[in-house]
Order: structure tokens, then sequence, then C-alpha cells
């Protein structure tokens, strides 16, 4: 009912399939907009910028905190990311439900400023399960694989934090919910304030 | 995921088309229980104890009270009504999804004693549609109409305790809605404590 869109915030483990998801979501539906980050570090071969990510100077992303220009920011191996307020919120005026595909402690930020945002959590069906696409992607070694699981275990700490688990068995099948899940949000009541009132005032000059 | 039924407050103006929607929910779908009141007041024609309400006496209501049997329980017009928490938990046990169709106070009060619930707002597309409606029944008075509007719009203050708000457009479309918004509650973190403390054992020992 509501014009505007959502703020929905995506995480979940390594090799539980989200980059997949959130393709699908997008080639599927055009009400959704997925979240550009910025960042310090410099693009690799093929990605491009605006695309991937915002390439900045460090000196522009200490300004674009100070000017408080993002939603959520993080430090991680002497790199700066963040999640640019102006793409989101302009998205979200658009009526798009902007997507940020974002780690736990970005996301714990990011419902501490906007506890509207939905937190998603996808999850893969087991710890097995789990493992067995990791080693099914064939592109990384048995450590690495390893490394992947142990920092999985730990992320799973964080869970409860989250609204919503979707757990991605089939794929087809966990597009749709995720979509249905995150449509759903805009009957909450929070989100149609206008509508409320608007019947009220009509209900009492009937 | 959860095996465990939710408990759903669903509320509505009169003429919302509450009453059809129910119906129709339970017609199309076999995970839901309609929570039966108790009441003191006096069966009426065609009404029959166990299905229309539990129909008992003061002292066995007030005897309710004391054994904190009921989820809720109001006085109207020298009569209790109340929701029998027996019925509805051995339901939501059974992994039914648990519908309360309750006035605002009661679902306030459900609300506080279960945080958990659902609360669910039965609207019309606007006001002059929900006149249109009760007007179109041709069973009451112009007379009755206007209180029962008037009602509305006193009702219509206490919407924003609801966390969702449902539309009554097209009935088939609302049941599915409704449908749709009752089964994404089960991926609730919240609800699969389980599953997440069964995941996080199975990475650490993976």
């Amino acid at each position: 009912m509501s014009g505007r869109g959502m703020l929905v915030v995506v995480s979940g483990f390594s090799g539980a399939g989200k980059g997949t998801l959130m393709k699908a979501l997008l080639d599927r539906y055009d009400n959704y907009a997925l979240s550009i980050s910025a960042t310090t570090r410099a693009p690799r071969e093929g990605e491009i910028d605006g695309r991937e990510y915002f390439f900045v100077s460090r000196d522009r992303f200490e300004e674009m905190i100070v000017q408080d220009a993002l939603i959520e920011y993080a430090q991680y191996v002497n790199n700066y990311y963040g999640t640019p307020k102006d793409y989101v919120f302009s998205q979200m005026e658009a009526g798009r439900d902007v997507i940020l595909e974002i780690e736990i402690q970005g996301a714990l930020k990011v419902k501490e400023r906007f506890p509207q945002a939905i937190l998603i959590f996808v999850m893969p069906p087991s710890g097995r399960e789990l493992k067995t696409r990791l080693i099914g992607r064939g592109t990384e070694s048995m450590e690495v694989i390893d490394a992947r699981l142990k920092r999985a275990a730990q992320e799973a700490e964080g869970i409860e934090a989250y609204d919503y688990i979707l757990v991605n068995d089939k794929i087809d099948q966990c597009v749709e919910t995720m979509h249905q899940l995150i449509q759903i949000q805009h009957l909450r009541a929070g989100e149609n304030e206008e509508f409320i009132t608007r019947i009220r005032e009509e209900l009492k000059n009937l």
C-alpha cells in the first residue's frame, strides 16, 4: 500500500547462496535495487566504478563519514567499506525496496539507526550442506574452505539479531519466499500511517 | 520451519469483511484453527456450545479467571467474554496457527502477554466503501449503520498498535495475502531457535 520502498539487509554465510539469490530476485522483479558500497580499496581486474563498488579515495571516504553520508561503514584490512545514503534513499523514495548485502556488524548498525529495516539471514539447510556447496564450487582449497566454515561458526553467534531466517534449499522457491517476505512488510502498520490517518478522518466525516 | 503454530489476532471494523475472510482462509487451508471464546451470555437461537462459543456459568468463568486459564477476557453489557488457553495452546502445539478474532482491547492484552503474537487489522479500502458495504447488507437500519460507523471511527484510534494492516478489497486476493503474511512469520528468528542452535553446533563440529 505504501509508496515508499523498504530497507532490506541481507547477510549469510559464504556458500549459503546469497549471490545467486540476489541475482535471481533482481532478474525476476523490478521493484528491487541493490545498494552499491563505497570502498577505498583499489578496483580489481574487471570491476567497474558504480557497478561492483563506488571506488573513492581515503580522503573522500573520511569526508563522507564526517558528513554523515553513510548508512554504515567499517574498516577491513586497512580499507574502508560503507553504504552511501544518497543512492539508497533516492531508490527508496522512488518506491524501490533496496537491498544491502552486508555483514553482521554492519547489519546491526543499520538496525540501530533504522529500526524499520528488515534483517534477513540466509542459511543453508544444514552445516553439512554448506560444506558440500563450498567444496562443490571447486574454486577453493580445503584450507580456505575450513577457514570459511570457522568464520560461519563465528557469524552464527549473531543470527538472533536478525528478523527473519531464510533457508536456501531450492533456489527458485527461496527467491519467491524472499519476495513475499519483503512485500508483506509493506503491510506493516508503521508503513501505512498515511492510509490509516486518511481512513480515520474519512470515518469521522461520513 | 518451526513446528509450533503461531498466535494470530485479527481485528477490524464491522463491515470490513472479517467473517468472510476467516471462513475462506479456514476453508482453503487446513493449518489454521479458529479460537472459540468462552462467554457467560445465554446461547442465541441456533448457536451450539463449542461452535460459536463455549457457554459457561458466571461462577465457572470467574474460576477460569482465578486459575489464569484465559489468554484475555473482558466484560461487555454484564457478560464475560474470554479466550480459553487450553484450546489455543493445544492447537498451537499440534502445529496449527490459531486465529483469535477479538476486539482492540483484547488484542492489546494478548500482545502484552504474548509479544510474539501477530496482530492484524482488517480494513476496507476506504471509509466510503465501509458504509456502502454496511448498507449493501440490507439487514440494518441507517441508525444502526451510523452507530457502527461511529464505533469504527473510535476503533480507528488504536490501529497503530497492530503489526499489520490488511486491506480487504478483493476477498480472494486478501485471503492469499493473509495466508502469506502468517506463513512468513514462521521464518522469524525467534521461531527458529532450535534450527539456529542445531546449525551452530554442527558448524563447530564440521
